[in-house]
């Protein structure tokens, strides 16, 4: 019901970052691209294959070092089915291989449509009393904008199914102030509130890590503000963006972490996935230059530890 | 670029409603459940066609009743690939026979992520220079909380390809007040603020029409909000949830109305899909059902502009 297994593969790895499976066409190696291409077209289809293909690749290299991945969904989503379809093998292939699987959907609704969103991603569907899986994940990416009850069906399934939530509290993009920071009446800003709430969410789902199934998604970019949020969120786990490419650094996401150095999973997507076009990686050494990128980033995050 | 084109849909029916087609699975009369699990299986690629059948027979009875559908993405992810499947044979049946389609998917996310979910919905994806139909629909629904380099590159593909959004502004379920009722420091309600940037991201995309592509969600459930609401987004078309089964009436769409007897369509789900369940009908009836309830809603709708 709590986010220990991830916390678990976490202290496996030594490693608290997530590989981030966000493909861009143009991240993919060419000469993946034009087999792929060859072999099912110039199409959606052959996108996804070359996708697909990449994906693999990366995981292969990576699931003996980084403890999760974190596939963004619409990446998947803008090749249409084919790309759905490429998104699901990726993530039984990142779960065969032992990995934690993050899928950053970002979902939200009212309350019964929220639970179908739940049970396609955390908990099961049920037609006529049987129960099937659907697209299992670990963990999914929530955006709290409905409140209270468009977010307990998520918590119910992972409360019922073992699996973690991380919610929307600051994001890392420049205009991600607009409405989170606003200050309200009382003076705190709405991302307190909003950590707040989901500090209250998590409250029952505490494991034995100390942490509980409702985490929050906390921009590296922002130390000061993440710093805050630690404190109005102690048991809750963090997924920090914007490592990297983004401008944060392994310093910017000190203040996410907890005094036992837990607290925080980042991501990076781009600085793995692309280490192959820095410092003169063939193409075909796209994986290499991933896993050698990954063991960087690990030997930089715990250095703050 | 503007929504000019469901204007034109809701005048030529004289009808500012939308019919839901939010698929529960209880929903589906119990014959063509049945059929449907004999020929493919009692499992999700079943329970897809069955819900299939019945999204057809409902638009053959609704599409010279209504202007416009409103998949709900939620109610086919929780069938997996099979539901995804449906949902475009759906969209696609339902664009064949006239209907304008408003996709609710509340997508949301970071600038480069957001413009991968438009291409899904709203534009095209590119492959080697060349452009792709994903899943096009005209419209879809988009949560702001990532502020306005989250919603760009939505307004971008509508002023390209001629498309409409609706943002979420103020939802109607009974803890959306948590977060977008918040009062901020200058007094103003958190949902003002967003309505106030609907407003802005609207500007440079108003339609013959008089109205822009960039509307907003309102719930009717709470009518002075709506008030307010209207008056920040004069020149935005609302898209109001929460229309019987929720418990608000046409006199609580009034307020979302400009004076033109323009400014809102009203969502009714439930109401329309289950109309069979009540006052007699066979379940064999329920697309004639349907149309009743469309018709009788209209009607209820048309008394008070």
């Amino acid at each position: 019901m709590s986010v220990d297994l991830l916390v678990e593969k976490i202290n496996k790895r030594g490693n608290p970052s997530v590989a981030g499976l966000d493909p861009k066409i143009d991240y993919v190696p060419a000469y993946i691209r034009e087999k792929a291409y060859a072999n099912y077209g110039k199409n959606l289809k052959g996108a996804s294959e070359a996708i697909w293909e990449f994906n693999r690749g990366l995981i292969d290299a990576l699931y003996d070092i980084v403890p999760a991945v974190k596939p963004q969904s619409a990446f998947y989503e803008m090749y249409g089915l084919y790309g759905e379809e490429v998104l699901h093998r990726t993530i039984s292939y990142a779960k065969e291989k032992g990995l934690y699987v993050i899928l950053d959907v970002k979902r939200n609704d009212i309350g019964t449509t929220a639970e179908a969103y739940s049970r396609a991603y955390l908990g099961k569907t049920e037609i006529e009393g049987e129960l099937f899986d659907v697209c299992p994940v670990d963990c999914i990416t929530v955006n709290p904008f409905p409140g209270s009850d468009g977010v307990k069906p998520f918590i119910d399934d992972c409360v019922k199914y073992d699996k973690a939530i991380f919610t929307l509290a600051k994001m890392s993009n420049p205009s991600s102030g607009e409405l989170q920071d606003l200050i309200t009446e009382d003076g705190t800003r709405v991302y307190e509130k909003i950590a707040a709430r989901i500090n209250e969410w998590n409250e029952n789902t505490i494991g034995k890590s100390g942490y509980g199934a409702v985490g929050a998604v906390v921009g590296a970019t922002y130390p000061e503000q993440a710093q805050t949020l630690r404190k109005l969120m102690p048991k809750s786990y963090f997924l920090v963006p914007g490592y990297g490419a983004q401008g944060g650094g392994a310093q910017g996401v000190k203040p996410c972490l907890n005094n036992d150095g837990l607290g925080a999973i980042v991501n990076s997507s781009r600085g793995i996935m692309c280490a192959y076009k820095k410092g003169g990686w063939k193409d075909e050494q796209f994986a290499e230059a991933a896993r050698q990128e990954a063991i960087r980033m690990r030997e930089d995050l715990v250095s703050v530890l």
